[in-house]
Parts: structure tokens; sequence; C-alpha cells
């Protein structure tokens, strides 16, 4: 009997805005897999920190922050087939991801390599959006309002044309791309409807208006947009 | 002292995919609040059922099911003036939401009648959006795809526009819109890149091909489309 991999949406940062199915799994797990960014700290394993049993093996996927794709490639090769070893001896493996696995999350490079092997279980979790909206007081869609996602690094006019074209905006992976966000948003006379958010529901959290912004974005930082009078009257 | 209004997202359905949070809040709630929608058993509070307090007041809104506004914003207004009530006499209310209170939920409409006199938190649900993504084992987007939700009720050359210009969509609202969306998709060559997604998470879950989709579609099911050979390697 192979072991099933689950991946678990943490949500957004904040502990108790796990789920609760999320936060039995990881106390139950013997095996729990994890990503770690360019040899930092890992943010998942921060938010379920306090539920994983010490006698856990821990099994962590260092993947270094490059433009090319073959070493993150390599980390997520090397990290399925430990989890695969896991899995072949039987044991389940709960895979942590902060936010929601399959929106934006890197738990998709290990579904591509093991879904077609292995039982596969996907926990959704809040995501980083929704708990960002909570958190700015502002509403992301209502009634017939289209919603788009755009990632910060796309190009400017890119960002412009699709900016255009909803009712709500919402612009994840900002970090170095604040200035390029900034000046899109400028052009389109919409700076006083955004609202930067920065670690949102953690200690550190910053809310603000984008104009008043920090000139330097960390790589968790979001921002939101949405047009209309009042849109969700 | 005024009580606290807390706009507590439930999540898409199965009870352990409410977070922590949402759990404590309505466990704790001496007052909870929710729609109905016209006149029919309330989905946000079957979700809650096992951690109401037996004694917990409830505050029903009930919701007509019209195309006009009036009679759902007077469904509304008196919740609002309810909920207001209990606030004012010191009592923290709980307001159950399907799902997260601010993608496409109804908590907008008391949030805009009372978050300017009281004061609101929002805690943040796991969205019927990855929760269906989940179900259907179809990442949503990753890296720097773009992701476009509309909901089913705009019209069709508005769905085929905007279905163009994203690598991922997610049709909400779909119920009796189906046909119109199916020829949407259809025209647009997309079919075999979609799935159908009814109820997910509850015991009466459907998840299908768009073209093994039944011909009549409830209020809460979903399409999701995803473009690209493999978006997600
Ligand atoms: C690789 S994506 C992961 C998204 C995650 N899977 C989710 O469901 O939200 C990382 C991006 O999510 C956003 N993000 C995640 N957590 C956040 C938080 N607590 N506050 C603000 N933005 C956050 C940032 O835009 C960040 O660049
Ligand atoms: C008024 S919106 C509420 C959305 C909710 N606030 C959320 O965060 O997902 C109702 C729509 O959500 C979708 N929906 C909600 N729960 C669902 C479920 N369990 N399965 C499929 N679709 C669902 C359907 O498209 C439905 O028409």
């Amino acid at each position: 009997m192979t072991g099933i991999l689950y991946g678990v949406g943490l949500g957004p940062g904040a502990a108790d805005l796990m789920t609760l199915r999320a936060a039995r799994l990881i106390e139950n797990a013997s095996v729990v897999a994890y990503p770690a960014l360019a040899g930092g700290d890992s943010f998942a394993r921060a938010i379920a920190a306090d539920l994983i049993a010490p006698d856990a093996q821990e099994i962590i996927m260092d993947v270094p922050m490059t433009v090319e794709r073959a070493p993150a490639q390599a980390a997520y090769d090397l990290g399925a087939a430990q989890i695969a070893a896991a899995l072949d001896a039987g044991r389940d493996v709960v895979c942590l991801c902060e936010g929601d696995p399959f929106f934006y999350g890197s738990f998709m490079y290990l579904y591509a390599r093991l879904a077609d092997r292995y039982q596969v279980e996907v926990v959704p979790g809040v995501t980083s959006i929704t708990a960002c909206a909570a958190r700015a007081g502002m509403p992301l869609a209502a009634r017939n309002e289209r919603l788009t996602v755009l990632p910060g690094p796309l190009p400017a006019d890119e960002l412009r044309a699709r900016i255009d074209g909803a009712e709500s905006v919402v612009i994840m992976k900002v970090g170095r791309h604040l200035p390029k966000i900034r000046t899109v948003i400028d052009a389109l006379g919409l700076t006083d409807r955004a609202v930067y958010v920065e670690r949102a529901t953690l200690p550190q959290e910053i809310v603000l208006p984008l104009a008043q912004a920090p000139e330097k974005a960390p790589y968790f930082s979001m921002i939101l947009l949405t047009k209309g009078a009042d849109p969700w009257l």
C-alpha cells in the first residue's frame, strides 16, 4: 500500500486562518514536506510550526529564486523523488503550502510530477487575495463584476490592458516590480482606488493607500484595485 | 460599549474547510446572522450548524432572488437594522458567509450599511474557486499567468472577450446561464479544456468535463478553464 500525498493550503499567514482539515492533517503527519526559498526560512513551515509533531520527518525543498527555470525544476525533481520514496514506503506525506496549493503555489510542480503515479488530495486554503481584501476592508467583487488576478512581473503594457478590462484587479508578486506597477496605475488615473498590502494577517502587516506605499516592497505584498463609484452597494 | 460585527467566511461547504478562527468565533457567538435565499434553507447556516450554540439568537435575512435590486436591498436594510440593534446592546454579532465574505458574498451589503458606524472584522474563508480547482485536480494559475473570474450572467460577447484575455478562467453563478456559457466556450474551441463542478466538497458533489455536464446546472456550480498545453510544468 502506497501512501497518500496531501497538498495542504495553510492560508495567508496567521496560524488560525488554517482550515480545521489542514490542522488535523498536519497534527497527525509523520512526514511533512515544504519549500524554502533560496536557503531562507520556509514561510509555510512557520505557519504550521506549532502543529508539526516533534518526531515528524521533514522533507525540505530548497528552491532557488532565479529567472531561469532549470535550478528550481531540479529542486522540485529532488523533492518529488524524496516524497515518492516516503509514499512507496506506505507513509502519507503532508505538503505544506502557503495560501492555497493551486493558486500560484509551488505545490503545482509536485502535483505535475506525482499525480499520475500516486493518490493526491488537495486541501484548499484561504488565498492571499481574500485575506488582503479582508484586512484592507475592500470588498473584492460583487454581483456581475469581473475580477482579474495579474502577476506583477508581467510587462507594463500587458498590465495596462488587463487592468482596463475588469472592475476589480489584484496584482500579486509585487516586490521589485512596484515602481513599474505604480506607473501603470498612475497613468490610468486609478492610484486613489488602489491599496497596498504587505504580509497580511501577520504581526508585521502593512495596509496603506497605494500613494503612501513604501518605496521598496517585499515579495509578500499585493495591490488591490476596485473601480466604480461604489461597486458593492 | 457597542459590539463587534464579524463577517465570517465558512468555506465552500464541507464543515472542516472552515478556518480555526471561524470555528472559534461561531462556537462562542451569542448572536449569529445569515442570509437565506428566497425562503429556502440557508447554505451558510447548514455549514456552521454543528457549532452554533443552541441558545444563540439567530438573525435570518430572507433574500428574494429577483433581477430587480429593491427587494433584496430591503432585506439587507432590515437585517442591518436587526444587527445594529444587537451591536448597540453591546453584543457581538457573527455573520455567517458561505466561502469568503468579500468574494461575491452578500456580506458586502451589510458591510456597506454598517462599517462606518460599527467595528467590523472580516475573517477570510476558502473561496469556491480554489475548492473547485482542488476537487477537479486542476491547478488554477501558476507563475505569470493571468486569472480572470467572470460571473455567468454577463452577456455572451463580454464573456467571449474576457475568456480570450486570460490563461485561466473561472465562471461563477452558472445556473440557468449554462447553455449560453457552453456556446461561448465551444465557439472558442475550448470545451475540451473546461471542467464543470457542482456543489464542490459536499456529498452531492459533481465534477465532469464540460462536454459531459448535465443540461441543467444549479446555482452552486462553476466552470473552470485553463489554456496552454501544460501550464504548470
Ligand atoms: C507564489 S504566490 C503564492 C500565493 C498563495 N498560494 C496564495 O494562495 O495566496 C506569492 C504571492 O502571494 C502574495 N501573498 C501571499 N501571502 C501574502 C500575504 N500574507 N500578504 C500579502 N501578499 C501575500 C504575494 O503577492 C506574493 O508575491
Ligand atoms: C454569490 S457567489 C458566493 C461565492 C462565495 N462567497 C465564495 O467565496 O466562493 C455564489 C456562487 O459561488 C459558486 N459556488 C459557491 N460554492 C460552491 C460550491 N460548493 N461548488 C461550486 N460552486 C460554488 C457558484 O458559482 C455560485 O453561483
